[in-house]
């Protein structure tokens, strides 16, 4: 057989929570902007920008159904948020850590004045035309969805405190993704306008976070093996945003059959 | 909106092993029978025997490289069999469960003298054409593969004993799938015939472990709310056989896009 030339191979290859750290053979440690090159390296192969489901929402050839699915799929993803920085931040010894970390909770959750993340996506799911109640009691949620944003809660629980952190860094090429999203949104989809807040929040939150926790990972990853844990970390994070878009473009894209029990926009009922 | 029919209404909905099991409004306990007979209509809805990549199989119409995609995708979840049974075990207080229950973990791991289920699905690797260290390696298996596994270890190590029994009973409904897939793969793939004895040995293990995780669940659901969660976790098994077969449909199949880093069958590289 032909040898398979994965850009896996020479990291963790099954990033699996519930397997050992496999040993790493010794290599020189990298340079810390070879380290940092190598994040933007794996955010321009794997980061879901790519992704066709992005690419036919950005050309405006949804339907509304199919971003009513994405709306109400994300929701679920978006309400893991605070659960999976508050591991992380369960995780540190360092108040300073915990004190800027914390920043990302509020941000999601609100601070009792301002509305966080997780409202303004509801507002995003009302824009697409539905019930609040349906994603927050979350039927019809796609099974694919439910794995991923579980597996992501379960890397940042069981691996190094560093790969959690490193697996934040989709953070920095969110940004451009972003901003052309809300271009493309209300171009094609001006019905949604009033369910863009959540994009603007994030125009700015998203490099901040992504700072720290880019600095976070250059100090803490202090040999080779650490260095490459930590990109395989992004690496795992972006097959989680990726396999989210997957579950959905099967779904409700081509062929289109949701699973038994899921989600179906009304026009295709 | 149209109200959802979602068949999931009634049941704990999104089956999350990190949410609280939600209160059930009072319903009348279900007859023995009644019981039994949720589980059978469960799987005639949910089980993956109606998965169009099981279409395609049986009617010879999958690739060889489509073949080895399943095979080393599924190898990751029999891996992981033992493990889900040594969860299962490691939370029984009752000798005589673990005596039973231990049975599962032999048929996979083998005795030291005749092979277990995991490497007989080895051999099936081969048959494909597939070095059977890629299997075990894992490189290439889908994200999707290993979230809905991993999801399978989380479920019954968190939710109730008798949920985690529950959920393997998707052994009821195995033994007419496997002697449908052997007929039609000696006779589409016959070159796949020296790879079969996984199968052969499952068509009397299954009907006898899910006659014992049956009659356990019939002992041991003593109230309606039991008797729901139990017939939620054969459900929430069903969706994750069901789901690593959409991710292999969705990226062998059509419109047949692998994620990046994952097995890609020589005739499409």
């Amino acid at each position: 057989m032909r040898a398979l030339k994965s850009p896996t191979m020479e990291c963790p290859s099954s990033y699996d929570p519930f397997a050992m750290t496999k040993a790493i053979a010794e290599k020189p440690r990298l340079s810390e902007a070879e380290f940092i090159a190598g994040f933007h390296a794996i955010g321009e192969e794997r980061y879901h920008h790519k992704h066709p489901f992005h690419s036919l929402m950005h050309e405006g050839k949804l339907t509304r159904g199919q971003l009513q699915a994405w709306a109400l799929n994300r929701y679920y993803y978006q309400k893991h948020i605070p659960l999976k920085d508050a591991a992380i931040l369960a995780r540190s010894n360092d108040p300073d850590f915990r004190v800027a970390w914390r920043k990302r909770i509020v941000d999601h959750d609100g601070d009792g004045k301002k509305p966080g993340g997780i409202e303004k996506w509801l507002k995003l799911v009302e824009a697409t035309g539905l019930a609040r109640e349906q994603a927050i009691v979350g039927d019809g949620i796609l099974p694919g969805t439910r794995y991923a944003v579980q597996a992501y809660v379960l890397l940042v629980s069981r691996k190094t405190h560093l790969e959690a952190v490193a697996s934040s860094l989709t953070e920095l090429f969110s940004r451009s993704l972003i901003s052309l999203r809300m271009d493309r949104m209300r171009q094609h989809y001006p019905w949604l306008a009033p369910g863009l807040d959540y994009f603007t929040g994030r125009l700015t939150q998203a490099p901040e976070d992504a700072e720290f926790a880019l600095k976070y990972c250059v100090q803490h990853a202090r040999t080779r093996e650490q260095q490459d844990l930590a990109h395989a970390a992004l690496r795992a994070k972006c097959d989680i945003l990726w396999a989210q878009l997957d579950a959905l473009y099967f779904a409700y894209v081509q062929p289109g059959w949701p699973p038994p029990g899921a989600f179906r926009p009304e026009e295709r009922a």
